[in-house]
This record gives structure tokens, sequence and C-alpha cells, in this order.
């Protein structure tokens, strides 16, 4: 007989964050369509950016990230210039089938890791990850307010399929 | 010798998720704070509400779930009339010091549990601690687009302490 320590409690399992993210990946896209063509990198309130750049902000942090996770390689975009909502609805798509690859190459102990971002943000790993979710939905909290006042109905919150 | 199985892995613990929803209540905080007393329960942008009954809604919503979750007492409150700003902050740090008592009480395994969280929000309790998680989140970007918009700068979204 041997004496084994308890299993390690999880709150959240590598699977369950995942699939919490692609529920809010789905939201952001709906947010993005919902957006006319001519507002997308044009309408902003109080001199913040655009939903646009905060779109590209998006694409350039969580695939981004997710490959650092998983690979270490930390390269990342910086592009923000305006582009058709068609091609970033398309780049947003490639992005959530590449996150479910890369998710699959993260091993569990590597969540508790502490590692450098895109060489310039220390963390743990998990923490690096929400950091992602989280200013995913805070951007997006902040488009559901442009487009109110766009005059246009945001997508339910509550609604992640 | 004994066959183990492997430790449940966590990508997220018990005790970081409370740490990273209490760093998320300190940024909230500052947010509350930010808003000048003639504003929070007046100001709004396209139809939306003000920023003081979200912060309500927050603090229906928070202590109670954890509550719910660690005791299976779901009761909650749906006063959203306006009240002076000092209040709300009093009643934020009541909650802050509630949530950390809370939490002590949940048991590792229950964060996996099914649940129908006040009477009517059927999720497992993870789920539906992230969903009031993430629901500050959208609303205070929102209360970062008010605030903007009163020609206030909002505290740094990274800074959590």
């Amino acid at each position: 007989m041997s004496t084994v320590s308890p299993p390690t409690a999880a709150a959240i399992t590598p699977d369950a964050l995942l699939k919490h993210w692609q529920g809010h990946r789905r939201l952001t896209r709906r947010v993005i369509e919902a957006f006319p063509e001519d507002q997308l990198f044009t309408f902003t309130i109080g001199g913040m950016r655009p939903f646009g750049e905060l779109a590209l902000e998006m694409l350039a942090m969580a695939e981004p990230m997710a490959r650092g996770v998983a690979t270490g390689d930390w390269a990342t975009s910086f592009e923000r210039d305006p582009r058709p909502k068609e091609e970033i609805l398309r780049r947003w798509d490639e992005s959530t089938a590449q996150i479910d690859e890369l998710w699959k190459q993260i091993p569990p102990e590597r969540f508790q890791e502490q590692m450098t971002a895109f060489g310039q943000y220390p963390g743990i790993a998990h923490d690096l990850l929400l950091y992602v979710i989280d200013n995913e939905v805070h951007h997006r909290g902040q488009g559901y307010v442009y487009l109110r006042a766009l005059g246009i109905e945001p997508p339910p919150f509550y609604e992640r399929d």
C-alpha cells in the first residue's frame, strides 16, 4: 500500500476552460457580425477605439496566447488597420479551429506553470489565458454600448451556443 | 503497490478562481468609485441601464451565488432603486469579505456539481460562478464607456491589486 496525495482539486478543468472560452468566442463573433460594415472602424464613444480595432486586438491575443502556452512560440500581430468585416470573421473562424488544435497540445500541468507571454507579460498560464478571455468580454461589453448607441440590439449575453 | 488514477487535471483550482474573482472585484470597486455621485443612477447611453443599477445587479449576483453554491440557500435581492455611492461601496466590501468566508465552505468536488441557481438557472457550479464573474466584467466594460463619455479616465483594466 502506498500513501498517495489527494488529487489536485479542479474548479475548472482544461476541457471546461476551452468550452467556456469557445462559448464566449461564438458570442463575440455575433457582436462583430452585428456591426454595420461602415461603422466597424469609424464609430467611437468618448475617444475609445472603434470595435473593429478591438476585434483585431482580440485576434492578436487569442490564438497567439494559446500557441504560446502550447508551444512557447509567442509571435503575434500589431496590425490594426481597417479591413472588411468578412475578413475579420474568416480569421475569427480560423482562430477558433486553431485554438481547439493548440489546446490538445497543452499538457495538463502547463496551466500552473509560470511563463512570460509575448516576451513581456509574466504570469501563470491559466491567469494569462483568463486575461485574454476577460479582455474579450470587457471589450465586447464596450461593443454592446456602441451597438445600442447605433440603435442596434446586441445578441443576448447569455447565449453561447 | 497500488495503481492510482492520475489526479484530476486542474486548469484553475478553487483558490485560483477566488483570487481571480476578487481581483476583478477590486477593479470593479474602483470603477464604481470613479463615477460622479450625480451620474451613477442617471447617466445612460442607448437606453441601457445606468451603472448604479448594474452595480446593484452585481451585488445581487455575487455573494448570493457564492452562498448558493456553498450552502444551497439561493436568496437574493431584486432591489435596484438609486442609493448613495457610499452605501454601494460599503455593501461591496461586505460582500467581498462574505465571499471569502463562503468560499471556504465549498467542498472541492462541488465545483463540478449540477445545480439550479436561484431556482431558475441550471448549470454546473463552476459555470454558474464564471457567469457571475463574466457578467461583472461585461457590465464593467459598459461602465468604462460611460466614464469615457463623461470625460473621466477609467482605472487601468490590468490592475487588479
